[in-house]
């Protein structure tokens, strides 16, 4: 696991134990017991690796054995792990396992919903940077387990071109330009549009993606059409369940949705002694 | 601002810009602005000082003017608060403030509408331990702000007897009383019970809180009534919006609800320069 | 080992070798030896698993083996563990184990000692928050294998209303009202008297634990007699191991005693090779 | 203040309320306070700068305004600062700041009556390892404060070769000379003899310190005796305050007491509003 | 300044002074002093708000005014910047902040000559990920600051095909296939040949760009002849002073010189009071 | 492997990989490798238990065979470990291990030049606190590992009196007493002196070392030849390989290089599979 998320895990156990567990602690001494992570709801399942270190942090004796992987589809009542150890150990990680995999699932179960939504057209579904502060890649790794695709991971690794930049800079190819002379090798540019003429204007630039913002299905159709070599378009703003299989018919290379990552519902999973 | 949610903010920060932000710093030099937070949708707020505090971090030149205060109720369109300083200042933390600001806003606007729906009946509405991993205490934040009470914070600090701790105890009240002549001075012990019987027995322990484990609002009604002086009376187990009013009219003192904490909506809100 | 524990040990080894031991480093290469702690002196073990960590955090091949378990009593010569393994690790990890347990060891002795000295009375001995700044929970642990019982862990786990409280709210039963609206769920009320009437203010009070500050025997007597059901009472105030015997005599339920854990000895231990 | 001891007070905040002062921000608003600590027992003063710093680190608002310095005497009553600001946050860190000031001022206090009680002999009085973990800084501070001398800070910055160096060196002349041949530069070399025949043979070698373990009166006055050129002795094994008068007249130079961080008491100090 | 690099300051601040600076300590109290750091010999600057941070996190109330901007031309003798404040705070600053900016500016100065050397030809020299470890952005900025462009920051941050990968894909062009598939949005895929069959395979691939691995001059010549549309051609292996200006006539786009970060000579800076 | 190295091993892990080799993890499965690290130069071997550790952080069952040690000389060629297990953790560790293997023994290989420039002379190669921020210890171990001496690790474990500290205690003599009186046990002193006279003012005080600093051939063998008994000679300032030889024929005891660790070349070291 990745000491990274390792440390997660830490701050977690902290978190939800920092003095120990009083009730376990007081009723178990060396019984052991093993019990079974199962869904009591359908969906997709995300997060497994990251349950299992959460028992390797608490308690390294406890054995964890997965019966799904992430990315896997779960029906009402599919058994996803077994955990065995130390009663006490598996009561202490039983909520921190849940709280991470229920997340996870929830995001990838949601994701996989958009996913299914556009299936057959070629667009793709991307996750944003409104996650969760701290836990995004977790939530980027759902996104991923849903069979969505990652946008970029933070502010650091790709130049996001928006109104405020353009405004500063002048128009849409000064801003551009401005950047791409500035930028690290190997960073590509995403410039935001609203209408058709900063849609035009974005094509006269070296931009590698072009953001198509609250666009009405028309304009979006209309912006597919204009030829736009070398460069991908990605439908962005509100996108719904109910609205993006339309938008996907525009012929958009990507949609990105928020909602994967800001307003998804935990998946409901359970540990059954 | 709580040293250790200070620490979250840090962490926040790097997450979103390890290496800064590229596009920013190419774009801006000395510009400043002011844009207004405001609310897309109703709700009721949460986490303006943590927003407020993401700002000082990235840069404590920037000047944050917080308009409402947790717990107060949005409409569409309230302006929340301004921020003033350098352009590339607000645009870095834009995002961070918003993904704290929202989903805290977001579990407020929930609860809020759980209180509601038990208003008049004297119960209290709770949350769980089903928090996001290291952001409880913000999670906890808000779930006040809307309006809740705040359960027990971790395993540390009150005892929680369940199922598996009464089997390995022999009784309920072998577990209660072992519990109780091992437990730290001032921490309290809730027992889980999903029968009358068990109810019964929990009663003639020194038991502070029983939980009513997903019991039928017909077998709370009957728990209820049964005079249990010192006793508080909990229900849990899979609680909507539909259904609170009616275990609230049974009388139990509270009612914890999980999807308060995992599985709420970000509430929409803006930042618009 | 609890996490937490692990990384109070990895500081103070980091404290007393920043830069390896040089001198063990110097002179030993890959000589084993197997060192015995033994007590110089009578008294009680606290700390023996703190004291097994310190050695694995150093060179996890050293074998430690505990003869003796915390809370257990130690004659003058009595053998408490051995260690096995690298020379230069063992010497490495000598003094730092011996901080940790001889403080330990001296806490539990100095508990030991008022919990004898009020043996029969049903009066427990409590420890306070006097304690060593980051050590807490090991010198809790101390005064638990000593025989006490921990008072509350934080300022976070326990409400405790002092005199400047009461001023600050008005009265006392004014002060407990406004903390049990605002309180988390499951959180006792401690309230401190000075005065048979603020006593019996307290009484009209939800507060669940009184507290007898500086009061004369008499005075704490008068108290015990008023019935008080439902609430416990604590004397507190420079309780001596000459006095308690008395105090506990009153029929109070708990003696709290700062000096557990703010003017303890260490006890004598010794590693011998 | 010294970032690494910022941090001390950060985790003594942190522990000390992981999740606020419930009882304080139940009660306090803005109301503000002025309180003094004073002193109510006679002693030396050690800790001032730390009992400051820990109000900042809770609240930078608060105004902390110091009457005595560190190695100052204090008498009962003496005022020793003033401390003025937000009520809630003066009560906040009280109780950090006064296990700070207590822990140091006590050992301050205990190593001014070791070093009065050799005054006129020219001997000085060190501490030695034995210090409580993770705060070792702290309480040499407070040693220096008591007007005693610090011994080496840890295991890196001082050899010192003790009889199982020796003893795999082969001699007590193998031990040092190895040691001298791979020390770093500036690092000084101590070796601990037991004997006279011992103490001849580290005579001969590159010692710079020579450490008279528990040996007697007669046997330290008569290494004394013998010319030592260029090597300062170090008497050390048990001292106690009644002793180290006839052992300083000895003529050694150092007398090391590990009673004065081991086994002092705390300073009885206090707040009042 | 970004929070990630004053956590490396502040950790070279406890490696240069773990208790102080004994020697200032013992001999400054509250002097004053101004002085100055000056460039001893020629070359270009970097790491002037580094050296300016240091002194901020040691004392804030040190002024600290910069003369020269990273990127500017220092000759012998060019005053950089003057400091001012209490004497012992900038002689403890003195060391890290010289340790600093020496190294970031050799490594500006040796781009710098890189960059000149390949003037007019159009090719960007590039810096690679030999850096120092923990060290590596503020080695990026300094290449930055001497005129190079930054290559990837990580392994996270852009696809890089080297021989193993492709052994194990099967192909260049499977390799680089399997890759587009797996990737983030956003991300850039290069990949590395040594032959010119291997140069035409790669050109029948998404890769963005070309790295020519240990090429002669004419191998190159010929790779950059045939038309690689949306491709940019990278030279690597063992790039000197002497070579470059011949391989940049090629036509490459970027020359990657590892040296710029491993084999630097620190630049000569001074302090004079 | 020591836990403060551990450390920096884990923040350059991060740092070169926050989110994971993208390249590797979309290549590789559970193919496996065995790969040997060889000199491309020849050299001075340093750093090979961190190359080691680099490989157990990442994957500990990654299986690392070192054929030489630290110190041992390399050919151009020459084999210096093996690492074999899954093809995808060799990859992710190869540029870490290589970047602080080839820093270490570029300093080791200078300092061997240097070591060996001065043989026969008696005179110890020392090195200076000019190093890498955060790296200083491991870049002392290399200079260790070429056959060098180490000075001072840090500002609080020996007094170095500069001339700013002379000017302010108003003499050399005053600067050393008044330090003396202030200074830890076992710590020794040195004081800088540039002229004849000074150092004959430094002859009459306790210092132990004497920095001859800047000062020409002739100077210092005037020094040298006046008799010093119980100081130690230190000679500082620009010493380069050309002009230590003469240096060293003095007789001074040091000669300190600060170019070992801020202008040493990386050593060309590789990973062949």
């Amino acid at each position: 696991m990745d000491p990274s998320i390792l440390d997660l895990i830490r701050r977690g156990v902290a978190e939800d134990m920092p003095n120990g567990d009083i009730t376990s602690e007081a009723l178990f001494t060396d019984q052991r017991s093993t019990a079974v992570f199962y869904a009591k709801e359908a969906g997709v399942l995300a997060g497994i690796e990251v349950a299992k270190s959460v028992f390797s942090v608490i308690d390294d004796s406890v054995l964890f054995t997965a019966f799904v992987q992430d990315g896997e589809t779960l029906k009402k009542g599919t058994k996803i792990a077994s955990v065995s150890g130390l009663t006490k150990s598996i009561l202490k990680g039983e909520r921190l396992a849940l709280n991470f995999m229920q997340r996870m699932s929830g995001i990838a179960t949601l994701t996989r919903r958009f996913v299914d939504a556009v299936e057959g057209t070629g667009t793709k579904i991307l996750d944003t940077r409104k996650t969760t502060p701290t836990l995004r890649r977790l939530e980027k790794m759902a996104v991923k387990a849903g069979g969505g695709a990652n946008h970029r991971m933070s502010l650091s690794d790709m130049a996001m071109i928006k109104d405020n930049h353009i405004q500063a800079a002048g128009s849409i190819r000064q801003a551009v330009e401005t950047v791409k002379r500035k930028l690290p090798f190997g960073i590509l540019i995403e410039v935001e549009v609203e209408t058709l003429d900063q849609y035009k204007e974005a094509l006269q630039t070296p931009a590698d993606v072009i953001m198509l913002d609250n666009m009405s299905l028309e304009l979006m159709a209309a912006c597919v059409k204009i030829p736009h070599p070398g460069k991908k378009l990605e439908a962005s703003g509100n996108m719904t369940l109910e609205r993006v299989p339309s938008v996907a018919r525009t012929g958009v290379d990507y949609i990105s949705v928020g909602a994967l990552t800001h307003s998804f519902s935990s998946l409901d999973i359970s540990l059954k002694f």
